[in-house]
């Protein structure tokens, strides 16, 4: 049972089967290649993006089992980027227990991310998906790609601006949130139009999600956030909470401890209050009720069925965690 | 045009047209990020798998613009890997340039690395491939990952006997090269047997390249490899060579060194040494023997054809370079 999903028991019980699926397409004679994936899949977080896609076909009609099936490969496109994304932050932790870079070495995370990627294209493969399945996902995958290539590139620079920010995070959270939409949708075999405004309702649910992540990082501790704090700040990566004061920092207080090149302690925690002082969060948290508000009409624009109400009910606890 | 193809004027044109899509789908706003791919696409090495897939599929009749899509394919997965690999073994080279993760940083290459799997998959939904050809590709990359994960997880291990080294490079290795001649001989609409047999022959092919490869760690030097020489050895890859070496090592000599915890250069000299007194190259030399055997076998069993005289004198070319 999927705590976040208690309210929604056939929607948990849905996604316990999609666990299963994963937990089989990882299964190997070789125990230690099994057991590593298996406390990020038992501990499997939301399964949002699966969940959405469950949702999303509900507004049509379909096989339960291809369904599931494609509801699985989504949730490893999404479970492969976190094992690359643990490498990159050198992250310890994931979800409470040791990541796989940790524990078993980024080498072989490098590997056990490759294979959940293509694990998805193989179970895409073993039904006869429309082509337009999987180049959707394809194309989400390589937008996830250039979003987190584009933030690496732009760490520990002034250049992320705005604009760029907001093409960064589109890319590396949106366009899956998107896709699980879309995917499910056309899975329904839905209208187009129908498959647009589910697709737009991913994209933003995605867009203000992330925002909010980013800016939790300026606002939250330790504990809370299942991460350690501003680590986004000690490896350069400037999300909106800096862009934004950087605007107010006439006096470059902000800007020469940012043109350090390691941070410290003391410099972290007068980074975080520079950003509080030069309005950082607020006007962050502007942005991301932006996208929520426009999540929300989209939502209202649905056909009125369950599967809309539940949507509406997760979003809101989904992206009201902060306002 | 493609050196080791000279004196293929024809396969050479058609992997420049390779080259060319390959290039195009790397092309993106983000000049950077199209950069870091050219110095490794264009020294494309000798681009084997795509050649040999071009090779096979002229047994059948097939659409040319499918076939370089897919050969692109191919070749995109591979480059995949090598971006990879390098992560894995710190390599500072990469065919005589910079390596990407050396040049732009481990975690980028991370990144490109994916970007390229996935671009594979998008080349692929372009057609509309038999699924078995997406089904084929992933199963390989799937059998790639398990191959390098294997092979990591048993380094610094004396746990790596023959009947483990021959399922490593079965997956890291030959999986690809039989794809290639499965997938070209697919497309170009083979019967069965004809594609078993191609299939065999880029088996039996990749297994003798593996293993001429890992013997040539103990007998060449590093201008000649191009990679530093003994690499694996130093990174606790126990490949063929010290096998067998070990069978003889009654004395546990090299068993010893090995136990170190790290390797000096007169540790690493003699263990080129012993591996040389324990005839571990002599028998590793067997073994690659036995392959390139079969592979000709298989190879005078295809249809008498310009494309077997090919495929012929190639794998000559490409086995023989050490007995």
């Amino acid at each position: 049972m999927n705590k976040f999903w208690r309210d929604c028991p056939e929607i948990s019980r849905e996604l316990d089967i999609v666990k299963n699926i994963i937990k089989k397409s990882v299964s190997s004679s070789e125990k230690y290649f099994e057991e590593s994936f298996l406390p990020l899949i038992e501990d499997g977080g939301k399964m949002l993006r699966p969940a959405f896609l469950l949702l999303s076909a509900r507004f049509g009609q379909c096989n339960q089992e291809r369904l599931y099936d494609l509801a699985a490969s989504v949730e490893m496109v999404h479970l492969a980027t976190l094992i690359h994304d643990d490498i990159i932050d050198n992250s310890k932790l994931r979800r409470g227990c040791e990541s796989i870079q940790s524990k078993y070495g980024k080498e072989y995370a490098v590997y056990a991310g490759d294979f959940l990627f293509c694990k998805c294209f193989s179970m895409l493969s073993q039904h006869d998906y429309k082509t337009e399945n999987l180049r959707d996902i394809s194309r989400a995958i390589n937008r996830i790609c250039m979003g987190e290539i584009k933030q690496y590139h732009f760490r520990y620079t002034r250049k992320v601006n705005l604009r760029r920010y907001i093409k960064i995070i589109s890319g590396k959270t949106a366009a899956l949130f998107a896709l699980s939409f879309i995917a499910g949708a056309k899975e329904g075999n839905c209208d187009e139009e129908l498959v647009k405004l589910l697709g737009r309702i991913g994209y933003n649910i995605g867009m203000a999600f992330q925002c909010i992540d980013d800016l939790l990082d300026y606002v939250g501790n330790e504990n809370e956030l299942g991460k350690s704090a501003q680590s986004d700040l000690k490896q350069g990566y400037y999300t909106l909470p800096i862009i934004f004061a950087l605007e107010e920092d006439k006096d470059k207080e902000l800007s020469n401890i940012l043109d350090k090149s390691t941070f410290n302690d003391g410099d972290i925690k007068k980074i975080v209050s520079l950003v509080k002082k030069y309005n950082g969060i607020e006007k962050s948290m502007k942005v991301a009720e932006r996208y929520t508000k426009k999540a929300f009409e989209n939502i209202d624009n649905l056909p009125k069925c369950e599967s809309q109400y539940i949507i509406k009910s997760v979003v809101e606890k989904l992206l009201n965690r902060t306002f």
